[in-house]
């Protein structure tokens, strides 16, 4: 706990998602309090025809 | 803001999900009064083997 | 199948959540195929202090 | 009703979901009253490296 | 991990909350061989008017 | 996008709520490259009876 789920776009590199998930960790650990051990981050990747905004998929939009 | 996540076994076609995310949100925005172009659809695609009724696996019963 | 989560901010009455629900449930047998009683909608309501946009929460935006 | 989502690693044999979907399954019917045939599973996969705990991915720690 | 989230109506008692997460956190244990204190399991509890099943809520169907 | 959900015990207050969206937020635009303006962060808090380790409900434990 606390448990941290980050939904984007797929395409980012194993570096981001090191970064990434190193990063959002920190910030959780400093404003909660947590333990950094405890603190857990799911990546979901979301592909382009599978997330629409307005009613259109990415996919479309691109 | 709505976020709607529809969850449906995979296979339907890019056409069909075109659609579904289009009538979607029109039914949202007519119903909700929130701008359309602030209306996000999630699409997740279920495989057979990972959805169950009563115990067994769809991928079972098939 | 399929299941929908609309994930939208607190404060629509009854009489828009009976709509929404209807109305987004037509949306998806028109486009999917499904059978209507087979389709399953969540409302999950946000509290606008637990929303937020550029790193700001809704609350502290009105 | 109920909805059970099981999130797991990657790598579980057929025969390993469709024994975690009925004994998940039979857990919710003993314990809650719910009519077996309503009780429905999802799985969810994980890859190592879309999960982090303590601020690294799975995949950097094996 | 493995992670287990239950959906269920409201209502049931503490004493059936803590028996589901007790059965079902077996039943994981069991069938996929995780170590039973990695078993997380979340309850999220559902108003009959936030749950629909073939367009109309539950709380207009009692 | 991207849509980060943080789940949390609740009891956190509103100062640290607005921390946490800050500074995750910065995070997730450092090292993503998002648009600090198209990042959405949802907070779920768990109640204590709602959240089970090891099969016992973190209210039990305490």
């Amino acid at each position: 706990m606390p448990y941290i789920t980050v939904k984007l776009l797929e395409g980012r590199t194993t570096a981001q998602k090191q970064a990434l998930v190193e990063k959002v960790t920190d910030a959780v650990v400093e404003t909660t309090g947590a333990s950094k051990e405890k603190v857990v981050v799911f990546i979901e990747d979301m592909k382009p025809e599978h997330y629409a905004v307005g009613g259109q998929l990415l996919s479309d939009l691109n």
